[in-house]
């Protein structure tokens, strides 16, 4: 494994062979902890669009290191032809755009005769690197929230995410974990209830290990109790991630969120996101209309994966026959929305938030 | 099969020989229709406590008929005991203590030498057909919601509903299903959207199935995908059942109810519950703070039942560490709920609106 805590990374060159980029194979967990090579940059797009990666910044990560592979086997035109097929893959994702936007910046700039591979892999360290901080900054921002918490009650900081925004969507840290972390090396008392979150179950596969794995308190539930949670004074504080931010504060996350965000609201819980400004997509201003929402393989429904007699298997849940449609996302209205934990600081959840903390997008 | 459409059953006196009793076998849909025989109490009891049978009404009925096959082979003391464990098994559920109290009572009125058996069996006979009854008449009060979505638009009415309170969980018909089915009959177009409901997955496994068996068409969805769906105009109409009833209209209902209700009510989109007035209980005024909830087996959440290779099998979808809380119900406010479909009509959910349905209940 590729380091524990501070060293802990979700991809990384091979230190043996700098063709090869390595990556957890997520599908596996909790199961198994199984890495990958990735030696072109199909493999990379693969990851991607079977889910081996998840999560904005990853994906993002993986895009740039997937286009250094493609400068190192196929020179320029295939690193074109790599960062227009690594667009298509998931529109959901800004992170994947505004990453390739970056490396094709770098290409743009770079004389004829410079080694491109060695430009793309510096530019790819560098959103790594970036990434790192950024978790970091979000973390520390995020830590002030659960200290405010922890100052006010006696027992644990109850916290409630959904989905994964761990240190495996990232680089390490992870954007909603990164205060808890952060709060865990404080020796701050934290409970994480960790929501299942169908039909992928990052929650239980993903959330689940890591936080064992850092042995941070959490409980697994379904999907269908944090309402209820809420309710009975069970929860303190939800953090979740989000794959795309609009101007306004309006926040498209994993399908599910916007129940978490509905409850937290009529129960007076404080409904945070955290975000690395990168996820933030200055041009729109109504996730509602204008957020387009994936939807994606129906067999992520029917079929799930999980453990038999030592295998790896999947298995059919429901009858062959029954329709089904698998929305992946879902918009939580910016009035559901606490604040916004980004790498600059906390703020509202609308332009005026954003903009106190993002000037440079005022225009 | 115990017939189709009108002639369906969940629970029957065997025609070859009265000392069986017969069920269907829940825990294996939709994969495989199987048929079990209760011969002793205990077989009734065992059939609630693994869910062999679920849903208030059929719990309600499984524990009179349990009554009669423990009077058959252990005459009344042997009833008497059977009456007490049953009353523990499962104590959200007020159908099952309303069964028993009414059968109880029925043995209170008879004389020492009559046939307690004969007697038992007519009081559950009673309490089938009185529960088809019951849910016909939900149904009839139900289909004129429906009847007036349909004249508002073209395309289908799109109903969601979670959980089963379907034909299977009750004697025919169900609660929620009944306005539908009638519908159906009426060449009414009808579509529903039909939550997974983890952990037991009873939208995917059982209403589905039951949705299939009887030709109407529908959707499956995860139970996070509600909320997307409302926001984007897709839901006309929630339904769910109830498995209890305050006096003051709280519902509680399968854990995840809530965060619909929430997301019905933020979309302003009409969300009635459909219940027999059996599942009223008239004694408690908070739901919130008077209904017990289950906890039920982790092993619900982190094992789920699938079908690989033509087996049904029991997979572990979670790290085997893993911390784990099932709750397995929660409670919606009446605030949040437009309407309750009962047998006499339908009403606001408010002590007003059940006591002028209910007249004889004002004390």
């Amino acid at each position: 494994m590729p380091g524990q805590g501070d060293d802990f990374r979700t991809i990384w060159l091979s230190p043996a062979d700098d063709a090869i980029v390595q990556i957890i194979d997520q599908r596996r967990l909790p199961h198994e902890y199984r890495e990958l090579e990735l030696r072109h940059w199909q493999d990379g797009l693969s990851a991607i669009n079977d889910m081996a990666v998840r999560g904005a910044p990853l994906i993002g990560a993986t895009a740039a290191w997937s286009l250094y592979l493609a400068a190192r086997t196929g020179g320029r035109s295939e690193t074109e032809r790599a960062a227009t097929e690594l667009l298509k893959s998931r529109p959901t994702a800004v992170n994947l755009a505004w990453a390739v936007k970056r490396v094709r910046r770098a290409m743009e700039s770079l004389p004829a005769d410079a080694d491109l591979a060695a430009a793309i892999r510096e530019e790819a360290e560098a959103i790594c690197n970036e990434d790192i901080d950024i978790s970091l900054g979000i973390g520390h921002h995020g830590l002030e929230l659960i200290r405010d918490i922890a100052r006010q009650k006696s027992g644990p900081v109850n916290i409630l995410t959904h989905c994964n925004a761990g240190a495996l969507a990232t680089i390490n840290w992870g954007t909603a974990t990164a205060p808890i972390y952060l709060a865990q090396k404080e020796a701050i008392d934290v409970h994480v209830w960790v929501d299942e979150t169908r039909p992928r179950n990052q929650g239980s596969q993903l959330t689940a290990w890591e936080l064992g794995q850092r042995g941070v308190s959490h409980t697994l539930i379904v999907d269908n109790a944090g309402g209820h949670l809420m309710q009975h004074g069970q929860v303190d504080l939800v953090i979740t991630g989000t794959d795309r931010t609009t101007r306004t504060g309006d926040v498209a996350n994993k399908i599910g969120t916007y129940l978490k965000a509905l409850a937290a609201h009529d129960n007076d819980i404080p409904f945070y996101v955290a975000l690395p400004s990168t996820t933030i997509d200055w041009d729109i201003r109504d996730g509602l209309q204008e957020i387009p929402i994936e939807q994606r393989d129906t067999r992520e429904v029917s079929h799930i994966v999980g453990e038999l007699d030592g295998r790896i298997v999947l298995v059919n849940t429901t009858a062959n026959n029954t329709p089904i449609s698998n929305y992946a996302f879902d918009v939580t209205p910016a009035r559901l929305v606490t604040g916004l934990i980004t790498e600059r600081g906390v703020c509202a959840a609308s332009e005026e938030g954003l903009l106190a903390l993002f000037p440079e997008h005022a225009s």
